[in-house]
């Protein structure tokens, strides 16, 4: 791991709420760089996410089809969703994958976080391993519409290399929880 | 590859900008959801990005550390950018690489592409591996600061697992393009 020997950091100077919606909150920070100029930054606040990994007992991955707004694209994606306030990261995994696709899991296992999208979001996912699952009936929204499949990780592997799964926080989650599997059995 | 035996899409019934600032636009469109309700979807609009896995020949990838405001975090990443108005994308990484790196490649290998952000953005990352680096001076604007440096691909991986690279799009296409050169070589 190299140093950092230059000071990067921008400082903020002051900011603004530039639009509030029901679900996005978008901020401008007047920001003095590393040569003392100013100039501005703009990004999405994120209450942050959680991810996860849910692995079946036949060692296949669980995933949704859904429908993307934003992109007019179904994309096949692992269980995700958004942290509620004061909400401990682990329950809001336990949350969203009963809610989502209806299973519970034993054995929960954090695999780390990532970052999908530096540029412009504050968004953090944390991303959780689900083993030793079992099933009884989703919670899902009236209004939430999605479609569970399970596959192998190397048929993951493969949908990802022929462009098939895009979703940049599943192909990370992916990778990652198929060397914690590797370095772990 | 699953069918998709329910039609999941969102029917935008009206659409208005929220806010359009010096970077960011965020738009807000009433949709028809699937069983007939209507519903509110808010999303970044962005002009699409390419990311560079430049490879030097010793086999190592060039990486950059950059501050990302919106984390107030310095991130290890790939050298990306925003897509120009009607820019190619093998353009847009030729013109990106050079500018930030100040490196340019002979051969461009298309790995496919990725999408950061589904739920709140339109944008998609197209990934080139770029082979056969030679060196000039980079083309950084004033404001712009990054520091370079290279690491092998099982660095990489490791930097991955033990939470030292986390930005999203970096891990997926560092996934990629492993795939492709394990296959190609």
């Amino acid at each position: 791991m190299p140093d950092f020997p230059l000071d990067l950091t921008e400082h903020c100077i002051s900011t603004q709420t530039l639009s509030s919606g029901v679900m996005l909150t978008v901020k401008c920070d007047q920001v003095r760089l590393p040569n003392g100029k100013v100039s501005q930054r703009e990004y999405v606040v994120h209450p942050g996410a959680v991810l996860i990994v849910p692995v079946l007992p036949n060692g296949n991955v669980l995933l949704e089809k859904q429908f993307r707004y934003a992109l007019h694209q179904v994309f096949i994606e692992l269980p995700a969703g958004k942290i509620d306030a004061n909400e401990e990261t682990l329950t809001t995994g336990q949350r969203e994958l009963l809610e989502e696709t209806g299973y519970s899991a034993k054995e929960w296992i954090k695999l780390g976080a990532q970052h999908p999208c530096i540029g412009y979001s504050n968004e953090v996912i944390h991303m959780y391993l689900a083993m030793d699952l079992s099933q009884s009936a989703h919670q899902r929204d009236e209004d939430e519409f999605l479609e569970l499949f399970d596959a192998s990780f190397a048929e993951c592997f493969t949908m990802i290399q022929n462009g098939k799964i895009t979703d940049g926080k599943t192909i990370a989650a992916l990778f990652l929880a198929e060397k914690y599997l590797q370095t772990h059995s």
